[in-house]
Formats: structure tokens, C-alpha cells, sequence
């Protein structure tokens, strides 16, 4: 169930020349806060402002010609509705996006600004789904799900390499969990490419299903979804389960207060806007700093895409 | 009246190990919307969260060991007030801070997190000079100009230096003008590493004293200081002027909505939080796009302090 290094190797290598290698950065002040060596690798400088760009990228690229010219189906109300739509645009594909018909007018914009074809559902995951299928049989469109996809985290992993390039001896990653796609293709990267390196995922307790997962040993749900990271709703899936199950050491929780705090002590010290979601990695650092005391620390910020007209603070 | 390249080279050595070389962004939206290619010198990620940290930086290292032992002294309620303060306590040396007396809590709380003594007077400009006077005759402390300096202004050449030694063929940097000792700073560094390179600054119509000095040949005023880049209200002096005058290109006005408008888009595409006067240099290029087409621009961001509470969007 575990990709090989060498499809991990092909993937970062696929999708080098369509993603930027973002940069890195470190912040003194954080750095004393926590009592460890915290880099901060800036996912949220990607092209479309988040990690999704590169799964969506990989999967494109593993398509056969024929397919490509059938294009792409998603549904997702999130960054992965931009990042397909963008990826295809790229590389000249046509991307079906179904998005719930009250998702934020700025988000369906953003999407058709990278050139996506919108097609609104209900909003219930069940009417998204469907609609995606009705489309994916009208069209021909590959269905690419936004996280329990093997390219789309195979194409993820290609964050953390690039971290793992920059500081070889990294003792931790640290990465959000929502889907499930980052926190997998992160955990590969850091199997192959890391010494002694280990995979952390961070999640809201109240939206804690891969915490309760990976310790039932069962993909678990949310009943309620009452966080401000809004990209961590979902739950995980068959494909990326399996990998997180095997090679994520722990996934810690964290309160919404840590959250929001974590979110704006970035802002504040690090002049750098990141999403609710990435705050997440950060307060999980925070919240154990004497468990990580003196290590060197990887955290993905995940994405920057917020709505500047509704703050949390 | 200029100095010579050897002071910049050897002001731009002495601070490098106290100050961060900061990292250089671009942004592809950018660069399509400009029809330049873009290249952000990003001051905000500067210790304490502005370029003014290496002017104070290099001004304090020039004191003899018995002005040290004095402190200094300055008055400011904006970046200076925080820049020396932080500069003073990595040397060791005591900052006196005259800070109006209506000025933000924040700020006041900043100043003191650094280290810095603060001393309350009128927010008159004459107030804060007498006061800032009386403690250079209590204590001995040296006063230094927040702009107006020459150490401070070689400091801060050390921004454009370490731009051009990553980029060395621009053909423009720009940089925003208040009290003029970024833009005379930056214009020492163009003249002296650039090839065929120019200084362009970049103020608010609101506060256009600077686009005046420069075509008037002598230091103008203010009536007013109706504008959002609350970095911008000052005027020139004579240290900075002569620099302006002899080695600035251009200086380029714009109205506060391109202010907000060159803010709200660097903070939504690039993700990096900029001050109101940071946004101006972009602002600037932005309205003439027409001149600058194909050129390859630097664009200092001086800075990423603001009141998230207070935001123009």
C-alpha cells in the first residue's frame, strides 16, 4: 500500500518545473518561543496560494493523452478547486469543478480565474458527489479527489523534499491534517528523504477524526465540524490512510483559541498570512514545546488563503 | 556632501551580522499585471519588522565605547522608536525613546519589549525635540535622527546592496519616501553596485513634499499629512536632501485608493503583510506601468508593521 521511493523520486521530479519551490523561513522570535529550530516551509507563496497546487499537478501530469483531453472533474468548495483549475489551465486541460451553490461568490471567482468550469450542487457531500459523477459520465473527465488520490499525494510530497533538501537533518515535520493528502505525501518525504526524521500531524479537537483514527486503527468521522479551519472539515480516506496509519508518529490536537493565537503570532512576528488550517501545525509545536525542546522543526504552512474581510482578530 | 563608496561597503559589512538578509519574493500575477519583472526586497521580515533596523543598527555601531556607555536617544513613535530600541539592546546600549503621549498603546508596549526607556512629551514636533534635547544634556546619551543621519542612511543602503548582489542588472529600485533616509540610503547603493541602475521614490500626493524638494531645489513642507502611510508624513533633511537631489531619478505621487488598491493586492497574491508605505513604491509603478514595461524593478518593502485591528480593506 506504500508508494516506492522511486515513485515518490518521479513525482517531485514531474512537478518541479509547474510549482514554485517555495521558500523557507525562520523567525527568531518563534524560535525562543518554542525552544526549538522551527522552519517554516511557505506553501502559502505557492502558486494559488496553497500545497494543492502540486497534487493537482502530479495528477494531471499522470494522465494519458486521451484523457487529458477529456479533462478533469472535482468537487471541492476549497483550494483544491483552484488548484485543479490552475493545473489544468497550465498544462491546457479542461477542469469541471463542482462547487456547493452557497460557496463564497470570491471563492467560485477565484476559480473561474484560473479558468475553471463551474458546475453548482447542493451542498450536501452526497449531491456533490453525485454531480461530479453525472458530469465525469457526460464528459469523460477523470475524477480526481482532492486528498485520497495516489498522484495528488504523491505530488504533495514534493513540499516536504524540497524542506528536506534545504535542512537535511530536520527531526520533525509538522502538517496540518484534513483530508489526509499533505500529512501522507509528507509522511513519504520524510521516510525517504528524511534521517531519523518524523512525521507530526496537527488537527482541531474538533474536528479530530484522523487523531481518533489513527488510534482506532479505522477510518473515523466528524458528527460536528465547529472550527475555524474551515480546510480541515474532511475526513480521510482509504488511499491515504493506509500510508498515514504506517508512517505518521502522532497526530496532536489543539483548542480554536490555540489556533487563532498560533495564526496571529505568525502574522504579527512573521509579516507572512497564512490560513487558519496551517495555524493549526503551529499550535501543535506550542502546546508540546517540552516535548520538542532543542529539535529542528519542519512545519508546511499549507495555504494563505483567507478572507481578509473576516478576521478572527 | 555624497558619501564615497567605501563608507557604503563598509556600513553594509559592519551591520550584516545583526541584521537579516532578507528574502526576495516575486509574484507571477505581478509581473503579468506590471509588464516588469518584479523582484520584492522584503524588509518587513527585517528584525523587528522594518528596514530602519539596519540605519540604527550601523549608527550605534559607530559610537565610540564612551558614547556607548551614554546610550542614545531618539524621537519617534513609528519603526525608529522600535528599530533603535532593538538595535540599542543587541549592543547593549541604553535607548532614551521620546514618544508622543497620545501614541498607540501598541506601540508604546513595543518600544518597551525591545528594551527601550520611554520618555512621554506633547505630540508636537517641537515638544518631542525639546524633550529628546533635555535628555541628551541629562544623561550624555547621542542623538540620532531617525532619517536624517548618516550612519542611519548608510545602514539602510545595505537593503538595496544585498538586492543587487542577488540581482545585479535591475535597471530601477524603488522605494518609498518619508523622511528620506531609505530612498538617499538606497540611491548611495544604486549608484555604487548597480549597472545602469536608478533610484525611483514614491509618495503619497497627500504628502508630496519630497516630489517638491526634488524639483524646487531646496527642503519643503507639509501643511497637511492626510494620508494612510502613516511612514510618510516627514520631511527631508539636509543630510538626506543632497543625496535626493543629486542621485534620485524620480520621484513618482499617488493617490491614497492606489495606496490601498497596491496594499489589499500584494496582501491577497503574495501573502506578506506590507505597511500602508510600503504599498506606496508599488502603487507607484503600478500607475506608470507604460515607462517601466520590461524592465527588471526592485521594490524595497520597508516594512510590515500595522494594527491588524485597523485595516484599510
Amino acid at each position: 500500500m506504500i508508494p516506492e521511493k522511486q515513485e515518490v523520486e518521479a513525482a517531485c521530479k514531474r512537478v518541479k518545473p509547474y510549482v514554485h519551490n517555495t521558500t523557507v523561513l525562520q523567525s527568531s522570535y518563534i524560535n525562543k518561543l518554542s525552544g526549538a529550530q522551527v522552519f517554516f516551509k511557505c506553501e502559502n507563496f505557492q502558486k494559488m496560494g496553497a500545497f494543492k497546487m502540486r497534487g493537482a499537478t502530479n495528477a494531471i501530469l499522470q494522465l494519458t493523452e486521451a484523457q487529458k483531453a477529456a479533462g478533469v472533474v472535482t468537487h471541492s468548495s476549497g483550494n483544491f478547486a483552484q488548484a485543479l483549475s490552475l493545473a489544468a489551465q497550465n498544462l491546457g486541460v479542461k477542469a469541471y469543478i463542482v462547487m456547493p451553490e452557497n460557496a463564497p461568490q470570491v471563492k467560485k471567482e477565484a476559480v473561474k480565474g484560473y479558468g475553471g468550469i463551474i458546475t453548482e450542487s447542493e451542498s450536501t457531500p452526497l449531491a456533490r458527489e453525485q454531480q461530479a459523477e453525472k458530469i465525469r459520465k457526460q464528459t469523460a473527465a477523470t475524477f480526481i479527489h482532492p486528498s485520497n488520490d495516489k498522484n495528488v499525494i504523491l505530488g504533495n510530497a514534493s513540499s516536504a523534499a524540497e524542506l528536506l533538501e534545504s535542512q537535511p537533518d530536520l527531526d520533525f515535520i509538522f502538517t496540518p491534517v484534513g483530508g489526509g493528502g499533505l500529512v501522507a505525501g509528507t509522511a513519504l518525504a520524510v521516510k525517504y528523504f528524511g534521517k531519523n526524521c518524523n512525521t507530526i500531524g496537527a488537527e482541531p479537537f474538533e474536528v479530530d477524526d484522523a487523531y481518533r483514527s489513527l488510534h482506532s486503527g479505522k477510518i473515523e468521522r466528524n458528527q460536528t465540524t465547529n472550527t475555524i479551519a474551515d480546510g480541515l472539515k474532511t475526513f480521510l480516506g482509504d488511499i491515504n490512510f493506509p500510508i498515514i496509519k504506517d508512517l505518521v508518529q502522532e497526530i496532536i490536537r489543539v483548542e480554536e483559541t490555540e489556533i487563532v493565537a498560533a495564526m496571529k503570532l505568525v502574522w504579527e512576528r512573521m509579516k507572512i498570512i497564512i490560513e487558519p488550517s496551517s495555524a493549526v501545525a503551529l499550535a501543535a509545536l506550542l502546546k508540546n514545546k517540552e516535548l520538542f525542546k532543542n529539535k529542528k522543526i519542519g512545519i508546511i504552512i499549507s495555504g494563505g488563503n483567507v478572507d481578509l474581510k473576516n478576521l478572527p482578530f
